[in-house]
């Protein structure tokens, strides 16, 4: 047995060591973990281990966090769909790029994303971020449309339904997906697309049992 | 102009018109807007437009609302999957089943459906109902196990992370779909079905432009 034992724990004091960042990564899955209007910036102090003063050193408000947090989300996801638009491949190229890329961002940005999911519309902000995600659900809509104007995509689906069903399936992610998980995340992402694009009955009725 | 106007409006007072099953819808829809710890039961008796204790003659406690509003989501889906136990078709039919039947619910039973799906896990009755919910993940990944054996289903899919994705787009539903919407309930199930089971490529590639 060691005399460490006996020695008294270290008072908690300020942790000079966060960044914007680090701040930001705790405070979302604060966020996630308690709902962001339960989350007060003394609750984030405790779970930081700093005062709330050296809260207000890294962002002014817990609205700016959620902005920031947001944006961490928001931005990679509206590149992405910047990068589709220049995309000079054929609509269905470029779906399977929005959906696959759409998987990776996810896995990287799970908890932001996340918290992007689960807003309500309180505030003018959440509004704003959640109208930002609408316009992924039209642009992702109006890709499934053109696809199936190219011939490539069966005709017979509603394409604001099927893009809904596709998000649906590719934001699930973001809720049971572990990196330690059974698959790992590029197999994840090859596995989706393929059930989207081929379905589960891949083969011809007459090739199976 | 009516006279009227000068009225004093009625002071508020118990409605004795309430039954237990509108008490309970309401009070989900409130769970869902503001968070089931963020309800309070006075704000639920503001709500209803009846006292504190008038809702005490309802329900015992607000963990007693959460509990019967967890079953109505909850008792359907497993006596839906004890019908797909019942069942003699083939694992591919009792897995179409099984899906048709989980869309039905979830419209059914959306708010409700929607207050399980967001649940953390904070108390003993949050983690049973989560852990009744599990149970319906390693259901429907076991059925998909069984119907790649017998041959229908490609064998190329990992099926626990199949299962989370299938249901991933199915409970999506419950976050979209709108009875006054752009698809009646039946072509929304018809559609998700035919998605999953035949993909967004229906066609051979040798027949597509």
């Amino acid at each position: 047995m060691q005399s460490t034992q006996a020695v008294t724990p270290p008072v908690k004091r300020g942790r000079p060591g966060y960044d914007q960042e680090t701040v930001l990564q705790i405070a979302v899955e604060a966020f996630n973990e308690y709902g962001y209007d339960a989350t007060s910036m003394g609750k984030l102090a405790d779970r930081l281990g700093i005062s709330k003063s050296a809260i207000y050193h890294h962002v002014p408000s817990k609205e700016d966090l959620l902005r920031l947090a947001l944006d961490e989300a928001l931005i990679p996801l509206e590149s992405m769909i910047e990068q589709v638009r220049r995309h000079e491949g054929t609509a269905d190229e470029r779906l399977e790029f929005f959906l696959r890329s759409t998987v990776r961002i996810l896995i990287a940005k799970r908890s932001y994303v996340t918290l992007l999911l689960r807003l309500r519309g309180n505030t003018e902000l959440e509004r704003t971020a959640l109208e930002r995600r609408r316009q992924m659900d039209r642009e992702l809509s109006e890709l499934v449309t053109v696809a199936q104007r190219e011939g490539r995509l069966r005709e017979d689906l509603e394409p604001r339904a099927t893009a809904r069903l596709l998000f649906g399936m590719i934001n699930s992610v973001v809720d049971w997906y572990r990196l330690d998980g059974v698959i790992d995340a590029v197999t994840l992402e090859n596995q989706a697309i393929s059930l989207l694009f081929n379905g589960l009955h891949a083969l011809p009725k007459n090739q199976t049992s």
